[in-house]
């Protein structure tokens, strides 16, 4: 791909230079874009289907908008590529996702024009709404713009946005990216209502009949084209029952063909006359102009690096998602109690293959991660044996849900929690490293975080047939990771690996473990005997495990995790009141933010690699 | 009160008693549970409007549902007074909300008729959905109901339940207790749409015609009059455009008189025939029978004991919350961009002064945390100076919002922490205990917790002018707590109270500080020297503060916080790492929910008063 061939996207250096060109141009500047997209994602990995499905979106909220005075909030934040390559970012575009790279979402450090670094759903309405009413309390006319996904609208904070927003005076713009699909195939009854809306027959007839009618007005003007929009959204409006969003006090308006500029200009025209909050509602196809991510948006949504000719992927190894996957079917043919819920991440989560071979009882829930712990509690008081699988990160979302519908109920509720520790490449939204601290903090609950498949096979029997309460399972992104031939797991709550009469520990758990095995023996190499205290089960800590701590002269702690809070600081706390009285080093991930790099790389970053802990040990007996 | 005095209510020991009894005695029952639940909350404190408003609906409900086989799933919880006197609890209900006696919400320890323990608002839903798809996947053809109030329709999590439920084939029946307001008079979108429902003039005129004519149809037998009420609720949803929960896949009943046990019992019994989910409207009055609670129902919500003649509470001494009320009102004078934000709060955080004064910077966004935070995002992105007052307990409940939209964003958010620490009455689900623990695991969040009002004044004019990013300020319920004369606070990160030079320190910080000094003051009269390290800012901890610790023998820490990821195990593994080789005891609320009793009570339960921690320190000694 040679940027210099492409007529119009290398002189784009700001949303300026969008503003003089003329719909034809725009549309050669959609296919440029589209071209730069599909190459640089097939080398970088990243979001693909949801960025070609909001090229047209993107340059006309740029042509009709003043950012970054008039302020565009992309919920999610991973569909701005175009906004990224026509505001000063081509040139580094290559470097998406990559150490030191861009981001693959809307970062403020970028630029002007990333009004918020995000990357959960659903935050977009919320803080737009925000903006707006600061806007409205320093009494200027700046217009905010939030674009969120009807995927998106299956979380509670959206509704909680709507709810707040509808019938205040703020020149409030949501626009509605409605491509029937969000990551998964949508769920639940606004996905579809809005195929509803979308598909009634009467409209679809009316609208034909009307827009040949309509047709026949001469167009003169920009004026007049936003006039005869608005008149096509009400006669639409009077067609049909009002919307969902005008009960919640917006003006709705579409929907609207998200690949039409022209279209897009006029509603947006519209709408920004209108001075009271408006829902445009705008249809888009995910993966638009690229036929292999427009039949299988889902493979193509957040993806690793693929053929940009064939659309195939590089083929993936064995995971812990995938051994999770196919642990849940052979279990739940056996226990006929197992449920499963996924919110909106059936596939991220390796449970395809379940949901097709249980469908009754398996649950996606949407993008509602407190929704999906409160049901599971439900699930267990009517004798099932509900387990949640969910990315760390999004764990978070249900904080309040795990205290107060899990932990306090006296009930069994399983978290399967997936992609925990460094994530890589999604940067500081994705990573998972605060599930250990805020499970932690919680009352009876059992947390597992194994190294090996078998390991993790293990705990989930554990927290099925055992433990009670609430139990988590996490393990990482990926799969094992230098797991050494001569360690033979006892699956009970901690394992010793190496020299039983060291006198210096290495503490960690999970995926660390490899690297603190390698460690032992670089150790040994330089005549330093030492071991592995590896945890299998993290809280409680096994109070032999303590003993095990209590009898060394000095421990290096690894934890790929936050420090406040985290097992560190527990164990630390534990000896010192013991009287421990060796030498105790943790390094954990402090007080920071953790950017994007492949998981390689942040393990070196921080320390965890066995080098790095051989020498931090070696360090501790000068 | 004689119980015995009453003809029905003493002889009800289980709801299959009720079931018996016709539409006259139930209101003869009616009156003496309102009876007992006025004399007893003016003594007890409790929540009395949101009682007073449920009486007929629970007894319809048990009427015509056979609990515990169908599950009735009270929102929140704390509307169940009526379910607990004539579930066998009439005998221990005097112990309401008292140490070892009956709660104040649903407790499933306390009967099976309870089906769940909350207190937080808006999980009824997503409770009862999952035991209803638990009944498919059993295939049983028992309800579920769950009833909550229209306040926790502003909550994101009914939203997501509703979207999840709807057109499902389950048996669950959702009844919409509508009193007109929650805690506070209702915000957002959805109030004024159910304020247009229940108003509507052509419904009324027409609802009166109607009323007339099907008055007439004599009413043979029960299949009858659930028929007529068939009739009339779908004659009503002809009339109207249909409701927002129709177009979330519920079939819509009501609205109903809440108050009429005869109608309640014909929409139930309608509701229970049609075999997918149903919302049923119902009207109720908060506070019905109590024309002082009628009068003012905000005031009655959630209450301290009070006179039962008069309506009138013992008076008040100045609290954090108050406090908090007049410095924001004070310093939002000096600088516009202060803005404050509550989520349904604005009395219980003492924010009413301010709503009056500064109405175009004040916030009430409903039971909807989430959104405040996020939203809290936008004001500050706009120019704002955002604060968020609410209660800890709450603030669960964006957690991940402060992590993604706070801490994330690099720019200034304030979280005012009101009830951090043991609450008392309310019982589990409401201690503070938490907030501790899960903030600090938050990068760039500063914590502070004072324990007089001038260092929570000068906390927050450090958290308004010097510091950066997510800067929380937690207070506990009530007052000052036994702060010593000759207390002279530095103002500044800790301070350090008694002999200087002594080799004990007991270190705390927030509300235990009074007791810590005065455990000093106890073991001075001993002969034995101690201090106070009194920690102002709890996250980051001070490098003085650690230096101070460092030099003692022995450390003694009192934290009213979980022990797993709080203070007392940071400065553990601080000390830990830095060699530090004295004597350390770490007493906080250890892996266990906290059960209801007055706050003194559980200062001393938990070995948190003076005596407790003197002798602690003295065990430490030998």
């Amino acid at each position: 791909m040679d940027i210099n061939s492409f007529k119009y996207l290398k002189n784009i250096k700001s949303p300026k230079d969008i503003k003089n060109l003329g719909f034809d141009e725009l549309y050669v500047l959609a296919a440029e874009i589209r071209q730069v997209l599909i190459d640089t994602v097939s080398h970088t990995g990243g979001h693909l289907a949801s960025n070609l499905g909001v090229v047209e979106l993107t340059l006309a909220i740029h042509k009709m908008f003043n950012s970054p005075r008039d302020r565009i909030v992309w919920d999610v934040g991973h569909q701005a590529y175009t906004q990224k390559l026509i505001t000063g970012r081509l040139d580094k575009f290559d470097t998406l996702r990559q150490k030191d790279g861009i981001s693959g979402f809307c970062h403020p450090n970028e630029s002007e024009h990333d009004t918020f670094y995000s990357g959960h759903s659903g935050t977009s309405i919320s803080s737009a709404y925000g903006i707006a009413q600061s806007n409205l309390i320093k009494k200027n006319n700046n217009y905010t713009v939030a674009v969120i996904g009807d995927g998106s609208l299956t979380g509670g904070l959206v509704y909680e946005a709507l709810n707040n927003a509808g019938r205040s005076n703020t020149n409030l713009i949501v626009i509605l990216n409605d491509n029937e699909m969000s990551i998964s195939p949508n769920v639940g009854s606004v996905a579809k209502y809005l195929a509803r809306i979308r598909s009634k027959k009467r409209y679809v007839r009316m609208k034909a009949k009307l827009e040949r009618a309509l047709d026949k007005i001469p167009v003169v003007g920009h004026k007049m084209a936003s006039q005869i929009f608005r008149l096509k959204t009400n006669i639409k409006n009077m067609m049909y029952e009002s919307t969902i969003f005008e009960k919640m006090g917006f003006r709705y308006m579409g929907p609207v063909d998200g690949h039409n500029i022209e279209m897009l200009c006029e509603a947006l025209d519209t709408a920004k006359s209108v001075g009271v909050p408006v829902l445009l509602h705008v249809n888009t196809v995910k993966g638009k102009g690229y036929s292999y991510a427009e039949k299988d948006p889902s493979h193509f949504h957040g993806i690793s690096n693929f053929d940009a000719e064939t659309g195939e992927f590089v083929s993936k190894d064995n995971t812990f998602c995938g051994e999770f996957g196919k642990l849940m079917c052979k279990m739940a043919k056996e226990d006929k109690r197992i449920t499963l819920i996924t919110a909106a991440m059936s596939l991220g989560t390796g449970l395809s293959s379940f949901a097709e071979e249980f469908p009754e009882r398996f649950f996606d829930v949407g993008i509602a991660e407190e929704h999906a712990v409160t049901f599971a509690s439900g699930l267990s008081k009517g004798g099932m044996l509900p387990v949640f699988a969910v990315y760390s990160t999004f764990l978070q979302r249900c904080y309040d849900e795990i205290i107060h519908d899990g932990a306090l109920q006296d009930q069994k509720m399983v978290l399967a929690v997936d992609r925990a520790g460094f994530v890589g490449d999604d940067g500081e939204t994705h990573n998972g490293l605060y599930d250990v601290a805020f499970l932690q903090s919680i009352p009876k609950v059992t947390v597992y975080s194994p190294a090996t498949y078998d390991e993790m096979k293990v705990d989930f029997g554990n927290a099925f047939y055992r433990d009670t309460d609430v139990v988590a399972v996490r393990y990482p992104r990926g799969g094992e990771l230098d797991i050494p031939e001569d360690y033979k797991p006892s699956y009970r709550s901690f394992d010793i690996y190496g020299d039983k009469d060291a006198e210096t520990v290495i503490v960690t758990y999970g995926r660390l473990f490899g690297q603190a095995a390698k460690a032992v023996k670089l150790l040994g190499e330089k005549g330093i005997p030492a071991k592995v205290l590896k945890l299998n089960r993290i809280k409680p800590i096994d109070s032999e495990a303590v003993d095990e701590a209590m009898k060394s002269k000095r421990i290096y702690f690894c934890e790929e995790g936050v420090r406040s809070g985290g097992i560190g600081e527990k164990l630390a706390a534990t000896l010192l009141q013991k009287g421990y009285k060796g030498a105790y080093k943790l390094n954990a991930v402090e007080d920071c933010f953790v950017k994007q790099a492949k998981v390689n790389e942040l393990i070196e970053q921080f320390g965890f690699d066995s080098e790095s802990i051989a020498e931090a040990v070696v360090e501790m007996m000068n």
